[in-house]
């Protein structure tokens, strides 16, 4: 492909681009497909020559467009939704084309030190400490697992088995795996149980360390959430914080979601703990218009995260990753090779600035709070855990099976995705608003479904 | 940004990208940038209001692209140089518009099943086993990561202080790496010995097992390199795979760079012995024109991956990964978040099909060829290692210093970028082609470089 050839298909691609952004919302956001119906379609092998872009395109549009779920569309409202803005997906053009390799400073100063700038703008949105230094993962799993596997290394731990970690039993799954991947046992991470709201009992927690520590364990991290996946709700952070403090131990805390509702003067207290923390990640490409992927681990132990993955076990100098000017990023994370991932979250940053991001943030929190609003005055209705920042958890007033049918005749509909989870040891239903895109028009579409499918 | 702004913006975007394409080998490949220098340019903080795109776009001409190490430059020559490709560039710009997030089947049916056959298809190109179940990972580092972690987790290993991991000591770094991260002692990781021409010895290997064997250890893993980060050597693969299986130890390959040669029928048997891993790790964003990143695991054990990764120790059913038609990718990867990569795999697959491949590769390699024959026809220079694939490790015929001074010099010109090593205690330069547009007149521009600034 020639650069000429390039233009022409690159001036194809951003129309279809464009349309495909303006239209989205007419599309179903489920598709209607079978497992291996794809499969099916595409040839068994290559080809053997090549093939035009156009038909390559053609392809794309009508083979893998009508399998995608529309994660950038204004009705998806599962798990926790989120945006392929513009200025993003031409962050991800540009790095595309430039393909830079930032493992270090010297393979690419743009990419390393931009990754530091936009990172050092956004902990200033959300009001963390000066020495937090940031490094940019593909995904809050990925970012949890260095955290672990830092805290392993700090708690000197030759011999593994006997560490235990903490968190709660509304944790993401993403958690248990990091400790796995980290070598943890099994059986010993614990799922501190919380109150009625969802929240880690910090007395449990405390009982649990001491029971460990009185069995031989190594209690040696813990990972609190602020926004758990099923209902957004908030760990007592000082509290836990202190815990942490009092026993020795290290503290990540997963704000993978709700994170970056601490730009918001209004719901800046959420990450009061947060300063205590040893690491903390955050996901623009949650909550933050980025395109897929761009996760954010901050540390103030930096150098912990490099030690544990470096051959010698006490470097002979000790590098200060937060001022140094020439950071080899490289050297914090298991990938060697890093993609320009900054390059995208500059964008956003840019083009919408402080007041367009708080603006948009504040849009989807007050949609959600006029949805929780007619849930809790509706008849047929109930809010199924206190209402927090741009999620709804409720639940039809009948049984879970109803609700599951509820659920599932949304989605057939193909007019909204919603997402289930199991709160109280009941089904209810998930609507959480992360799209640029969602508008009040949408959310009453949603109730009119609601309305027209309940039982 | 509306659908119609992001049109306009997409429009100059897409120009730009077509004019560096065409234009890239005018510019100097390294910067001419201190550490620091773009941080100093940026504003210390984000700005309050957004700001329009032309000046974002502006900035990124004048501010980040003076800081770009041009990796997408026909004479990087570096490392192991790649290609960000015009149809991998497509297929990144509709990845990010789409923003699908293929954890399950059921959020990205058409990525899911992408993945799969796209992977199938340079299976079948590389003449790997139909058994061989592919999953896409951002690098070869963390590939490899998952390869150890389910190595230790077959290894039923609950005390993980007593694994060894073998690897030859001309193993990429990532190997390490990778074993640190997954709780293998510093000191139980062997870099076996090297022949004269860098290739693990299997005598020494079976050297270590036993040592370790008598000393109480557990040896459970074993990575040889096809293709090594210095000389592109080959650690003799059937040999040890035969002493895997003999120890009954995981075997790993690590293929990341030379793999794709595999594809050129006059290079298959550089796979010999592959059929018998556990796991091959190969990097399309290396060799095969793919943007940054993309790298592939292959696995002929994937429930492995996934036990090692999930919370119950005995799953009550084992799917299948390679057969199921609904598979969660997301079960065998510590990130749960998966970006749609396969896209950009498949327009590289399909625009240039096996022939247009081929014809790339064999053209990088017959470029190499002749490289290295001029280096060993010079009276100046000297070859440093068997010329592999499109590698050339050479030298002047001169001391260390004079050859890093040389090396400095041809970076310093900005028209040209190679790396250096040490192999055999001296250090060398390293030429590695895997850029698209690298010709014959590039290569001639380096030697006239190599006349020119030698000693």
């Amino acid at each position: 492909m020639t650069p000429e050839e390039f233009r022409k298909a690159g001036h194809h691609v951003v129309d279809w681009i464009a349309d495909y952004l303006r239209d989205v919302g007419e599309r179903p956001v489920l598709p209607d497909v079978e497992p291996g119906e794809l499969t099916d379609r595409l040839p068994l092998s290559a080809p053997e020559k090549g093939e035009p872009m156009e038909e390559i395109l053609e392809d794309f549009r009508e083979l893998i467009v009508p399998g995608i779920v529309h994660w950038n569309h204004p009705r998806f409202l599962a798990y926790f939704a989120n945006s392929a803005s513009g200025p993003g997906i031409l962050g991800e053009m540009l790095a595309a084309a430039l393909n830079d390799n930032h493992m270090l400073w010297k393979t690419g100063p743009a990419a390393t030190e931009l990754e530091q700038v936009s990172l050092s703008w956004l902990r200033q949105w959300l009001g963390l400490p000066e020495d937090f230094f940031g490094i940019i993962h593909d995904t809050a799993s990925t970012a949890t697992m260095h955290a672990v596997i830092a805290a392993r290394s700090a708690a000197g731990a030759h011999d593994i088995s006997s560490l235990v970690l903490y968190t709660s039993e509304h944790a993401n799954l993403s958690v248990d795996r990091a400790a796995l991947a980290a070598g943890v046992g099994r059986g010993h991470i614990r799922h501190i149980e919380a109150d009625d709201d969802f929240r880690m009992r910090p007395a449990a927690l405390t009982a649990a360390i001491e029971s460990d520590l009185r069995a031989g364990k190594r209690p040696f991290c813990i990972v609190p959430t602020l926004g758990t996946t099923s209902s957004a709700s908030l760990d007592p952070l000082p509290e836990i914080a202190a815990i942490a403090r009092q026993y020795g131990l290290w503290l990540h805390v997963d704000a993978a979601y709700a994170g970056p509702a601490a730009i918001l003067e209004e719901h800046r207290s959420l990450l009061n703990g947060a300063e205590l923390s040893d690491s903390l990640v955050i996901n623009p490409h949650k909550w933050l218009f980025t395109p897929m992927d761009l996760s954010i681990l901050y540390t103030r132990r930096p150098d912990d995260f490099r030690r544990a993955l470096s051959l010698e076990e006490a470097p002979a100098y000790i590098q200060t990753a937060g001022s140094g000017r020439e950071v080899n990023l490289c050297e914090y994370t298991v990938s060697l090779g890093r993609r320009f991932r900054a390059l995208k979250l500059w964008f956003v940053l840019r083009s919408y600035g402080r007041e367009g991001v708080e603006k948009i943030l504040r849009s989807h929190i007050e949609l959600a709070r006029a949805f929780a609003q007619k849930i809790s005055e509706s008849p047929d209705f109930e809010l199924a855990a206190p209402q927090m920042f741009s999620l709804v958890c409720f639940r039809w007033k009948g049984s879970d099976q109803e609700n599951r049918e509820l659920l599932e005749k949304i989605n057939d509909s193909g007019r909204a995705f919603l997402s289930g989870t199991t709160l109280h040891g009941r089904f209810v239903l998930r609507l959480a608003i992360g799209n640029i895109g969602t508008t009040k028009a949408d959310l009453e579409e949603v109730w009119d479904l609601l309305e027209k499918l309940k039982p």
